[in-house]
């Protein structure tokens, strides 16, 4: 699987599965793109990477390279090895769904990373699975001193990417967002990648 | 029900089912306590309160009173009426169950949020439910300019006390957060109470 590359068209996503230990690097292809990215236990789909829970294993919003994504089982599921993106990164927004584009005026159906997740995780076989709050690469949301939060474009260049472990058998899903209708995007949703690494020995 | 007054208590929760229009009281008894709060729609309890939902729609982390907390299927759930306490809330840090107090040395049971709010849901008839993210009244979580988390004990009062209204029918857990190894309960977790106020008309 080592040197596997996974390309993710613009509003789409892909499942794969990485073994324990197994690397993979997430890239932004064109720049100013955010990516949902999700993680689940591949022995079971109902333990999967959970904002809550990794924020208070290491009482911070979002990890820093050299820190662990958490499950809601409490376990590390994924390390942050490596990020090689401006840094901007969020995990407080819930993943798009049909009723956010409902809310922002669309009518009829418009992609999303809900839907793409469970395209992808049925792709594996999978059937519907709990969706967690995302890990949101690149996604810039920041939070103001009361509590505020406001929003900004993916700050992201072509090639920017991070590069994660797996610390346990997982599937990992990279939905490249389709919202299309704020500056998350930059009103123009691209492609993103995955690509595999081998493991760290 | 109006004026009903359900005694919660030190680390336990009760559950109530609450019409759309119904008023409560959410009440910290003897001060320096937080209370996980967690609603689920009565016609189905896969949708219930959400903290990244709700941080989508509202722009903040916490809403201010007068604003809403929102379901995973984005309709409003419940209104922040009043906040008759030091206004120090958080939605971003799970529940407390057994595998935290086993990460945090305690051998054998401990009282959870999550068990609990499994015992009161099981109390009205419904089965395993999803362990949302919860409604951390009182809990002081503060977010740094870096993005690092601090805790500090719930700076509340005697009587200290915030006023919701249900948007829609549901049925509304308030835990008495068991924790007593840190010091968000003071290392002394005590009641805290329901109030039902009837509805706003």
């Amino acid at each position: 699987m080592a040197g596997s590359y996974i390309p993710v068209p613009a509003r789409e996503a892909r499942a794969v599965r990485i073994d324990a230990g197994g690397r993979f690097r997430v890239v932004d292809v064109e720049g100013g793109q955010v990516v949902d990215l999700f993680a689940f236990s591949a022995r079971d789909v109902e333990e999967y990477a959970s904002a809550e829970h990794t924020r208070v294993a290491i009482d911070r919003l979002f990890p820093r390279p050299g820190q662990m994504f958490w499950t809601n089982h409490r376990r590390p599921i994924l390390r942050f090895e490596q990020d090689r993106s401006p840094g901007v990164h969020d995990m407080l927004c819930a993943a798009c769904d049909p009723s956010r584009y409902a809310a922002l005026g669309v009518e009829g159906w418009h992609g999303s990373c809900q839907e793409n997740l469970q395209l992808a995780m049925g792709g594996l076989g999978f059937g519907p699975v709990h969706t967690p709050q995302p890990i949101n690469l690149f996604m810039d949301v920041r939070v103001e001193p009361d509590g505020a939060l406001s929003w900004g474009p993916a700050p992201t260049a072509a090639g920017d990417h991070v590069i994660l472990q797996a610390e346990m058998g997982c599937v990992v899903v990279a939905s490249a967002c389709p919202q299309d209708l704020n500056e998350i995007n930059r009103f123009n949703p691209t492609p993103v990648g995955i690509e595999l690494l081998g493991d760290g020995g």
